[in-house]
Parts: C-alpha cells; structure tokens; sequence
C-alpha cells in the first residue's frame, strides 16, 4: 500500500458525470493547505500541465481487473483495462494534459482538464516536449471513435 | 489519505540512479498478483503506453514542496516544484510514456521507461492521439538543456 495525499482539489462547476465535451471547461486548481503557494512558480513557462487525479466518485466495487467493453459498447471489442482509459480502473487514477490559462497566487487555472468538481489532484507536472511519443503513435480505430466527441461535441467543434 | 497498490513491477536490472540515457532501457512490467493477466489484453494494438508508478528510492525527507533549482543547478533559474518534472515531489508519482515492445503473458516489455528495478507502477494506460496536447508546446530553455541527454547520451545518440 502507498499513501497520496491531494496537493490541490479541482473547482469547474462541472458535476454531472459525462463522457463527452470536455475541452472547454477551465478549472481552477487550488493548492491543498500542506503545499506552499511557491510550488506554482514558474509554471506559467509552459503551455500544458498534466494532471494526475484520483476518481474519487467511484468505489472499489465499480474497478474492473479484467476486460470490458470500453463504455460498455459491444459495438468495440472487449479488452482489458489497461488497454482503455476509462476511469473504472484499478487505483482510479487519471492522467490528463490541460492547457495553463493563468496563475492566480495559490490557484492554477487551466483548460480542458476532464474531471468533474471537487476532484483531488494528486500531481501537477509541467509538459515537456521531450516527453511526449518520440516515435509515431499507432491505436486501434475503437479509440478514436470513442475520442470523436471528446473534447467538443459535433454541434460546437471548433 | 488515498491508498493505492502496485498493478505491476518494473524488471530492468537498472538500479543505479542516474538522471540520463533511458531511450534504449527496456523494461519488463510484471503484473501483480491481485490483477488477472487479460487486463492487458488487447495492448498490442497501441505503439505507446502511459507508465504511472511510485518513486520507491525516496523517503518524504527527500521531498520539496516549494521551489529548487531543477537538479540542483544554479544555472537554472529556481522554480517551483510543479513547474518542473524532477522525482524529489509531493507524492513520489512518476508518468512516462514509453513504446510498447510486446507482451508475455502476465508481462509487458516496454521500451525508454525511466524507472529502476522493483519500481511499484500504479497505472498502465494506452497512449491516445487525442489525449496528446491539442496546441503547440511551448516550454522554458533551461528544460530544453536538462532533456539534452535524457533518452540517449551523446555518443549514442541515434
């Protein structure tokens, strides 16, 4: 067992559970008390954070282990939890880029974090060019019709 | 409080910490016990996974929750913690994507994972397209010259 304590807590209004149209929603997130308000310096250097976060809405009765259908969609194969993303996963963590919007003393805003008010976050990382694929990336075509409304949904793309 | 557990553990007989050269390490993610082995099922179909695991070598001694010279040189501007990507952090969580280079069983092989050996990893997600940052990156020099010989050293570098 390793113990993680939330170093800051999601506020976005956003409290309805919904797999889609994420990529509009700025969220601001506000330091947890045990971290001073000096670890957001510099951040403003870069574009994108990544957030890591804890599902807290879920219970461990809710993790699958094995394989399932990603959304529960027969039309997309069953496969195994670590080959999907979906949040139902063992240790209910998620990983997500966001864009920085802005820095305001102990709050960082960003945009198009996909998790819902309320939500602790475990980490805060800078994204760095370095550390994206360094050779091309290849998925299964399930994901990206999974991904088409993801972010914005038809009636609103951008 | 949050508790999590290891999903795996990483098998690369590299146990020297060292800040460069992880392009060509090859790792093997053994999965733990408590997770039957299709939770990997289907990962083939992706070139690249999102490794997040526990920086196991530290102790919360080690930790800085304000802001340091990114690895202690002066030469580099000092910044805060979140706004660098350095293991000495509030919870000890490492992300990292790496290639997938086959899978054994109960086993993921992964290629460029910057973890020692017997690192506990807390999550394995597939690397989406559409979860890669959707604007340009924009990042500070001085993250430009730490990466310099991150994945190969340069009398290697391919």
């Amino acid at each position: 067992m390793i113990a993680v304590d939330p170093v800051a807590i999601v506020h976005n209004g956003r409290t309805v559970v919904e797999d889609d149209d994420w990529g509009a929603v700025e969220s601001r997130l506000e330091l947890a008390d045990w971290i001073p308000s000096e670890a957001l310096d510099g951040i403003e250097a870069f574009s994108h954070v990544e957030v890591l976060f804890h599902f807290d809405r879920l219970s461990n009765d809710d993790v699958v282990l094995g394989t399932r259908h990603p959304r529960g969609n027969t039309a997309w194969p069953k496969v195994g939890i670590f080959a999907q993303r979906g949040r139902n996963r063992p240790n209910m963590l998620g990983s997500t880029f966001a864009e920085v919007v802005g820095r305001d003393g102990r709050a960082l805003r960003v945009r198009g974090l996909d998790a819902l008010d309320g939500t602790p976050v475990l980490d805060i990382k800078p994204v760095v060019r370095e550390f994206l694929p360094r050779t091309s990336v290849r998925q299964p075509v399930w994901v990206t019709e999974l991904m088409r409304e993801y972010w914005a949904r038809g009636d609103r793309q951008r």
